[in-house]
């Protein structure tokens, strides 16, 4: 029986896209999955799931609360009980990962974890005949376990010690489990070499790939780069399967995908779309000679350090500084409002929202963030916005608010601040018998506006969006509970300058629904009278591209100086970055879109002394 | 010369308090000891100080920033140079915690880390003759990364592969990093069984501990427990040296001191007084022999999930559920009040502030905050109050209040939000045209009170303390940016049930400062009329119990079921925990005082989905 010819094998990727810990959704969905392909196929077939399918990924902690395991383990021995019943006219596989407890005394009810693999569960239907009942195992653990910025699975996983090789019918398959494809240093190991290294009676036919790969800008030409490597490495085709997915600030696109090898380097063969789940079937195809040697694995320049490289591209200016932030593409524009809209949409489902509130004020962010919600909307769904001027509020501002949520349709409330303001002056000064004046007074008109944002977030039921850009959060350019509140920030990993370029972008695609003065006027906080962000800033192109050295970890700040920047602006803004922690620390999560962001990745002390340039 | 006889050694613990990437001052610091300790040595000496000495811990991303390895290097190659120009008069050893780092191709200029060690570096001068020139090496490095709760060493550094023995002289010196004490099933090692099972002619003559052990209630009698067992097995003494501080939420306690074994089970020789720079010098021990063999030491109780046991003790009635948590006693308060304390006035120097704000309800919870501040007050520092009642705040509140700021000393300002309030609900019903009630007119007032306390802070530079406790947290019973704003937090780790056992201590310890009746009055939020925190929770005995229980992550909740709780009670304060985790993760920093706390350590998604109990 397994030595069957199993020449005709289909393979099959499930992009699935379900909540974590959503159990009874999950186990659904595979039941209805397994029916449905055991009936339609038309011979064996292997069917792949995204990295930890059966409870969803990230978990963080819930993976340590008996609630969670217990829970999962129910109803993986309910699911696994109803397997047995199915029948199954052609061989089938399903790998299906999920994380595999031992306990201490073998029992999970008393609370004590010996150990959590982040494993890989083989259930083979053998097809009719005499051993017909399906089979359920542990065939593999995840060897190498993410522990570099936002991941922390070495916090939970034990790592797998075995090379992954599942054989079926007469071929053997290598299993990969998402980070087990990027080769570092930083690694005992390299899962892909091993399988490069089997002789050639274990060599396998074919790579799949259960993944969970959070998005970034332009990380699918990584992914596909580094699958046609291992492809033309091993001589095999390799199947690479994403899960779909937005997990408070970190999105998984899917777009699962097979790589085919040949003697000219390889093909992509179909890709499945980003954020939608999918269903995408292969045939398998022949076994070639690698193209690749072991030598050249080696020295691969596809490792996870490579996903993290700085964005910043070279200036065409002959003056000043020499590099800048890296121009976002119009292909990169369209991902970014998917994304941005994806990880809206997905954080609004799971908080149970259907209503979106964005205070306008006539500047660029909350104009990008009003259209981008706005593009974004559901059956059922709305936006409504908010602009609240002050005395400082100029008439332009108004105005361009106005056009804007006229161009986009969407209700603006208009809620002058300026009586409220001076009430709690008139009260300050009754109490404290104190004029106010300076950061003070300007940081009231800022926190009145949340104040009165939230009231009617509560009164209605709505979900309040952030409209800090990656910049001003950098730096600190915000006042804490006054413009830094909100469920959920969509710029808080998009750079000034690139809400310009994206601002452009937005009108190419979609008509010309931001108004163009909005783009081009100074920005301004308007605090004060006069206020411009230059003030106190240095201009965001050059801002932009020192955060990024430093945002990056890899750029020496002396580096900068080399390279046309001012010590003095260079000093300024780290300094700047090093005195704000404290308000990022109370951020809302910021939906990330690039390899280093901000939030759950980027772990700084608040407290902390640190040196001077030299 | 190594042979010399060193049987008159001395040890001594150097107890040191600086801020983390204070290079200045650590080096300086550093030069200080030196000179003065190899000037009024009498005979050999080995000096020990706490992990990570030379740049301070937790470091988190800040060690992977090029300006600070950078800066470290420079330092450390300074101090060297000048080290070497140094006389000493009788052999001396100094061992010094540091990251070790190895980079690409050998430059720390290009921004390629390689591997970074957390690595003991010894500073070894001879003494006088021939050969007295100093020499400075890396001679261990530790091999236990702790990598749960709050701990991520793993995602910085690389493990070290040997036991660590130093040859000074005759002695032989054990050496352990922090964590590499306390044994684990989670570890491939366990580095003092690698000790225990040394040849008698490698076998070390003492051991020394170099720590950052963050403190928590209760912890130095599990340190000691544990000394005491390493000490027994080899038969050495054994020298726990900690390093004191505050870092955002994570204190660092000292309370360095020497077990001496003995045939009877041993003895602790000095402690250091805690969170208190200090000094500690010892004679050395005479080696005994083991009263604990290695099979003991495989069965060691003091683990590191030792020290996450959830504090649950038996309730003494017979009816009602069959615990509660545990009652903290006098000491434990004494522990308690001296580490809020401790860890305000580290943020507070850290951040450059010398006067505290604080909000004053009438409350228990403010009321102990304000007496804890007034209490740890310094000389120059100021602590103020403000008042801020509403239509429902009761007459009780403001006399309670003004009672307690009497009593304190403190200035209590009052600052009436009513006419506030109604301006608001005004200009709402000007703007939307419906009239505010319910949970959002509620929230008004809290996030009134958040803008005034924050205006009255912007204005004089106060650092505003917030008073929300742990259970409020647990279940989110507080408004986002209205009573949750703040810097720090005092409470966020203490229970309500330990507010009150801790109001009763102050009073007890430090007169009768805070009113009898504001600790005995149904506690309420005064929203609405006659609100009290049980119409929507359990009575706090029982609400703590059942959060101690699953944030231990150690007891499933059907097990509550079986000791006397309601499913209704636990299903509810489960699921108020699981929805309100979009507050926590815009809180400030805790004081942690306990093993489980939220904070940096409680990593849990937002969305999420959970099962009900079963």
């Amino acid at each position: 029986m397994n030595q069957a010819n199993y020449s005709k094998l289909r393979i099959v990727l499930h992009q699935t896209h379900h909540t974590i810990g959503d159990f009874a959704e999950i186990f659904a969905t595979l039941k209805k999955i397994v029916l449905t392909e055991l009936e339609s196929a038309k011979g064996p077939t292997v069917h792949v799931f995204p990295e930890l399918f059966l409870t969803g990924y990230p978990l963080q902690d819930l993976v340590l609360q008996p609630n969670f395991y217990l829970a999962l383990l129910t109803h993986r021995q309910e699911f696994w009980e109803w397997a047995q019943k199915q029948q199954a006219p052609h061989p089938a596989l399903f790998l299906l990962s999920g994380p595999d407890y031992q306990f201490e005394n073998g029992s999970p009810n008393l609370g004590l974890i010996e150990k959590i693999s982040n494993s890989l569960f083989a259930l083979e239907f053998k097809g009719p005949g005499p051993n017909s009942s399906p089979t359920w195992s542990n065939v593999y653990s995840k060897r190498l376990l993410p522990n570099y910025d936002i991941f922390d699975e070495q916090k939970y996983f034990t790592p797998g010690q075995h090379t992954g090789v599942y054989k079926f019918g007469d071929k053997k398959i290598g299993l990969l489990i998402c980070e087990d494809m990027w080769p570092s240093k930083f690694y005992q190991c390299n899962p892909v070499l091993e399988l490069a290294k089997l002789p050639a009676t274990e060599s396998p036919d074919f790579v799949v790939n259960l993944s969970a790969s959070p998005f970034h800008i332009g990380k699918q030409e990584q992914r596909i780069a580094r699958a046609g490597e291992i492809s033309q490495l091993l001589g095999v085709p390799f199947y690479y399967c994403n899960r779909v997915g937005g997990e408070d600030e970190i999105l998984f696109d899917g777009q699962s995908f097979a790589f085919f090898p040949d003697a000219h380097g390889g093909r992509v063969e179909k890709i499945a779309p980003l954020f939608t789940p999918d269903r995408l079937e292969f045939s398998l195809v022949e076994k070639i000679s690698p193209t690749l040697n072991i030598a050249s694995e080696q020295q691969s320049p596809n490792t996870w350090e490579s996903l993290f490289n700085p964005r910043l591209e070279s200036t065409k200016s002959a003056q000043g500084p020499k590099f800048k932030t890296k121009t976002l593409s119009l292909e990169d524009a369209r991902q970014c409002f998917q994304s941005l809209q994806f990880g809206l949409q997905e954080y609004a489902r799971k908080t149970g929202h259907q209503k979106f509130l964005v205070a306008v004020s006539g500047g660029i962010d909350s104009g990008l963030v009003a259209a981008i919600v706005r593009q974004g909307l559901r059956p059922g769904q709305t936006l409504e916005t908010i602009f609240m001027p002050s005395q400082f509020t100029s008439t332009q501002s108004y105005d361009l608010a106005s056009a804007l949520c006229k161009n986009l349709q969407v209700r603006m409330y208009s809620f002058p601040i300026k009586f409220l303001h001076s009430a709690v002056r008139n009260a300050f000064k009754d109490c404290f018998n104190k004029e106010l004046q300076g950061l003070a007074d300007e940081n009231i008109q800022s926190r009145l506006r949340g104040t009165l944002l939230y009231t009617k977030a509560n009164e209605g039921n709505f979900l309040v969006i952030n409209t800090s850009n990656k910049s001003e959060l950098a730096v600190g350019y915000s006042t804490l509970y006054g413009d830094s509140v909100g469920a959920l920030s969509l710029l808080g990993d998009i750079y000034k300058e690139e809400v310009f370029q994206l601002s452009h972008y937005f009108n190419q695609i979609y008509g010309e629904k931001i108004p163009v003065d909005m783009i081009k006027r100074p920005p301004t906080a308007e605090l004060r009278a006069n206020q411009v962000d230059t003030d106190s800033l240095p201009p965001y192109e050059r801002l932009d591209a020192i955060l990024e050295s430093f945002l990056s970890y890899r750029i020496p700040l002396n580096h900068l100086l080399e390279q046309g920047f001012s010590r003095e602006e260079v000093e300024r803004s780290y300094r700047l970055y090093l005195n704000s922690e404290y308000k990022r620390s109370q951020f809302c999560p910021i939906i990330k879109v690039k390899p280093k962001s901000f939030g759950f990745g980027h772990r700084n002390p608040i407290c902390k002394k640190m040196p001077n340039l030299t």
